[in-house]
């Protein structure tokens, strides 16, 4: 076991017992609502904790990239969803490679991707399911629910022999632009009201859908009943962070997720200098309700104003007396985009460093290589 | 050789041509200014790119931590410049430890930082050089140019004998924030009167100020002269980005460093949704004048509207015939900021890869292992 003062910073904090609550009680918000949960594991890219998330009853798990699935599968993760479409080569032959292993679905909102999907599929002679993506007001990807796209997908559903089409998926992403529990309750009826009106023209035309899936953590929280989907894919909520604070999605107490920082400068009487720059922290800011670019643990007092590369700037409502050397813990705006910097998560336990976890998916969303290992091993030759 | 449309996206790009001629055009500038040129590699991360750097002329590297130096040490670089005050027991070690290999000098702000300095160089017998840290305006590390700042310098430069005062050092931080040229003209002069009304003050007192040392790629293109300094420390120069274009400092088509993305969906005639998202981008918006999140390479319709962490949404100004599965390059707006979530750059030349460089000191800001291969072993064990 290391202390909290032996460790070299910044580092990536993961308090564990928080961690598992959260897990528990998304899982339990799952069960209670009668939904599966398929974690988004963008968020923690880690095999220790999906894991943990398999153990604690998910049916699967969500990832952004085919490179993601490859990482998880060589874990053992049998039953996978991958939200990218399977556009290019190099995918397909992977979606294609990574479903001769167990269940892959991948997300689509074009009928050329899914005829070249049909095709590959073909050839290999492995079958691939696809859900098709609605916009239900993110902006992203998707077609617009109802009618017309029911009609294009039932196009799609019957021609195709070789992949099939299993269900519908939409992403509330508008529900980061709230400004108050208000504006996420609207975004979680966004996602149910794209799904039920969609599955019902698709079902009236005689297509089933049998998946039905949504997503987000902050309209995970405010859902008030599972009628009408059959799936959730909250990422976020392993961690919590400063957004999911200030949305008022949870208390700061939840937050599992932090950057061990050292004051190395203090320039003046309400200014200090921390070494957790933008390539510790990320320097996003997903809601205007972020008061700055992450909370300082135990000092409301503190506003984390600026990022540099490998600083931060750090602003106190009154005369701060933190000298340069002392340790303080800063919770990020975006968690999954600070996990995403590190390379491993350190795990905290009463204050003692107890077990380092991988986060061994980073930078394999970017694909160049085949294996993990080896490209690791070619990015440092 | 690699052809562009063979890579798998997103692949970071680095137009070796443009990269040589900024690297050219850079050191000529110092030569005409007669000032030594210290380029700043947290930029690039690369030892490839350092080399090159070394060829042609640079004195010595500028690091922003320990660790890169560590990594840039152990290519054979023995002129290190360390850009964050050596704060932690951790941090002086190393220090130390390098300072076995060649010259080393830190940048410190404090008193007390000094002392502790002093402390390790008597224990271990080596000399390490600092350079005091002025607050030009930026508000980030730094005493206040001027008097006070110079009496205080003089009693700690008096006060030691294992280590040593070797000069001052500023960053103009706040060029950033510029709205134009004029901006970036006054943060220059900024800078240079912050170290030579402080050196004059420094003088008076008979203490010898060798190193004057400033930074910035912005200010390193408008400053006139190269009077009262000695030494400049630009990094972003060796690729620019959306942000140095928006300012002013360069026109578009020096801009050597891009990402390749592919469109994997288009949901509306204006709209299209690229592979590249905030871990292949970074979501960062230095500049007020930049229009969205990096710049569309020939397509000067098109703007990069948001970030997802996968996904780049990018809408157009007119209808747009760009189909799935087309590829386009996107200029960062900060490139040093996306640098460092690639693991290699993909070396560019007449449109196929022609080589590939590490980012080997990419994460090692963070410091967590001793050596670089070990701690990415141990990451991904």
């Amino acid at each position: 076991m290391v202390g909290l003062q032996e460790l070299r910073t910044p580092a990536l904090l993961v308090d564990r017992p928080r961690l598992l609550a959260n897990l528990r009680d998304m899982a339990a918000r799952a069960d209670a609502l009668g939904v599966a949960l398929r974690p988004h594991v963008k968020t923690h890219k880690s095999p220790a904790i999906a894991a943990l998330q398999r153990d604690g009853g998910a049916v699967g798990l969500t990832v952004a990239t085919v490179t993601e699935a490859e990482c998880f599968a060589a874990h053992g993760h049998r039953d996978l969803l991958i939200t990218t479409p399977p556009v290019g080569g190099w995918r397909l032959d992977r979606v294609v490679a990574l479903a001769r292993q167990g269940r892959i679905r991948v997300s689509v909102d074009d009928a050329d991707v899914v005829a070249s999907l049909e095709q590959a599929c073909r050839r290999s002679g492995v079958e691939v399911g696809f859900l098709w993506e609605l916009d239900c007001g993110a902006g992203r990807f998707g077609s617009v629910p109802g009618r017309a796209s029911a009609e294009l997908i039932a196009r799609v559903a019957d021609g195709v022999r070789h992949c099939s089409f299993d269900g519908l998926l939409t992403f509330p992403g508008h529900a980061y632009a709230a400004t108050g529990l208000g504006g996420i309750v609207a975004a979680a009826e966004d996602e149910r009201e794209a799904i039920v009106r969609t599955a019902d023209e698709l079902e009236a035309r005689g297509v089933e859908v049998r998946v039905r899936s949504v997503g987000s953590t902050p309209t995970a929280h405010v859902m008030s009943s599972g009628e009408g989907i059959t799936e959730m894919r909250p990422g976020n909520y392993a961690f919590y962070d400063a957004t999911q604070t200030a949305l008022g999605v949870v208390a700061p107490d939840r937050c599992a997720l932090s950057v061990l920082a050292t004051v190395v400068s203090r320039p003046s009487r309400d200014r200090l200098i921390l070494d957790s720059g933008s390539k510790a922290l990320a320097a996003e800011r997903l809601s205007t309700l972020t008061p700055g670019y992450g909370m300082v643990v135990a000092h409301p007092e503190l506003r984390v104003e600026r990022l540099y590369e490998e600083q931060a700037v750090v602003c106190s409502d009154r005369e701060c007396s933190i000298p340069i050397g002392a340790r303080v813990r800063v919770v990020p705006n975006h968690a999954c985009a600070a996990v995403n910097l590190h390379s491993e998560l350190m795990v905290l336990e009463e204050e003692e460093i107890v077990e380092r976890w991988a986060v061994e998916a980073r930078g394999w969303g970017h694909g160049h290589e085949a294996a993990g290992r080896d490209r690791l091993a070619a990015a440092t030759g």
